[in-house]
């Protein structure tokens, strides 16, 4: 792992890290956050996965995390959307391709060779975390924001004893029943809709996996709220299955960082209260 | 003023505005973060001046003030470092030319038709705020970063009236003995050094300009510190003229935005707490 910056904040260490992944194929870089601590202490680890078009740098240097991280004493680790550089497909679109891997392993050409952010992001890099920084890997939460929040919500209900504490900012909730989700998952997954169930956070639940409980946040103004994000289906999908769904609307926010953002603290706290809970 | 994008973002609206500038000649860009407020009442407002490369933008992605503004009721104004544009005159370096106006008026070719960054800043922004925005003119606090410290310390010490509250982050605090200030201050004033003494807070203070107190943050591992800040010059000069500066060294720290959004919400809350002072 090569060391791309660091610089003292909010009283820990703001990094930008860069390693070979096996899983993609390629370099991979990644933030993470780690609040002052003492000599040989571990510390929580929040994941936040970002959404389409994104690396490592938009929630790192517009999230407005450290603060509330350093108060909880959370690390927060950040990684890219994608694999990325020459010899990596991609797509002139914005929402398939580089900057937006939706979290999955292709399965499907030309993606199938370095589209592996699923095994990248709960295999990979948290074996590479746990080797590196002052890591507690039995407290670990998840939360991202749209793409990202499809991701943090999946992983989450996939690995329910791995990641005590999950939430999402304007979540893409239902791929499969979204047009991003349905071009993306369609690309790298191929056409069998059968083999997006576990990619997709609402029929996940459908299918029987659970958690306790979910926090999500949705800006009632974001301008992918009714055709990509449709919060509706996984309250409804909460509601069957009797998991307890925090779900707020916040009129006049919109889907940007200025409302995740804003909420951020938020949600450092409310996974920082259920990761330092005695086990 | 043209609207070029709002957001709500900590239950207010961070917006971004463009007008065409009669003291600069070009079009400038600002951006204004305004509280929540009641209808027809009017907060006080904390100026806030970029330092060299920088546009409105960088602060308002990075600077973390807007939680700190919601919370203490204050509209935090970030305008552009120079004139832009074709027609601008520029240089090669970053530290001279556009994104490093000083705060001052250029007299000198082939400066002075664009670069009137002091009569921007002082006077005609000013008047544009207290008319779009619901901004008390009466309570005005201004700050800034490096090359903006200089403009907010220089700024403050002129018009002490006016400013209720002066602060900065890791100033250039006597540009007329360092070489980033001896080379703008020459290139926009001339030689006559003379003439430099009213764009250096320093020499202000050692020709009479006075305010009663002074808040200044400067990180100890700042690579500009010892050639560039210098704020023992500072101290020396303020604690000639008995004015009350508090000057904080802040280990591990360098001169990023990592440092400015770690402290900005105390600077926001002594604006704050001086600024909602009753008169």
């Amino acid at each position: 792992m090569e060391q791309v910056s660091t610089a003292r904040a909010h009283g820990g260490t703001q990094g930008v890290y860069r390693h070979r992944s096996s899983a993609t194929g390629t370099d991979m870089t990644f933030s993470v956050f780690v609040p002052a601590h003492d000599e040989g202490e571990v510390l929580p680890v929040l994941w936040y996965l970002s959404g389409l078009t994104c690396t490592h740098a938009n929630v790192t240097d517009k999230g407005e995390f450290r603060a509330a991280c350093a108060k909880a004493r959370v690390i927060f680790v950040a990684p890219d959307t994608s694999p990325r550089g020459e010899g990596v497909a991609d797509d002139p679109a914005w929402d398939v391709g580089q900057g937006a891997g939706f979290y999955v392993d292709a399965t499907e050409a030309p993606w199938a060779p370095h589209f592996a952010m699923w095994s990248y992001v709960t295999d990979e890099l948290p074996a590479l975390v746990a080797a590196e920084f002052p890591a507690d890997m039995a407290r670990q939460g998840i939360t991202g924001h749209s793409m990202g929040g499809h991701g943090a919500l999946t992983i989450g209900l996939t690995f329910p004893d791995r990641y005590r504490s999950v939430s999402a900012f304007a979540p893409i909730v239902a791929p499969g029943q979204v047009p991003w989700g349905e071009k993306a998952l369609g690309q790298y997954l191929g056409g069998d809709r059968a083999g997006w169930r576990r990619h997709d956070a609402v029929a996940l639940i459908e299918d029987g996996a659970r958690v306790a409980e979910l926090l999500v946040d949705q800006g009632a103004d974001d301008q992918f709220l009714e055709e990509q994000l449709r919060p509706e289906l996984l309250a409804d999908a909460c509601a069957a299955a009797g998991i307890d769904l925090t779900l707020r609307l916040h009129p006049g926010y919109d889907h940007s960082y200025y409302f995740v953002s804003t909420f951020m603290a938020d949600h450092v706290g409310y996974h920082a209260e259920r990761l330092w809970r005695t086990a």
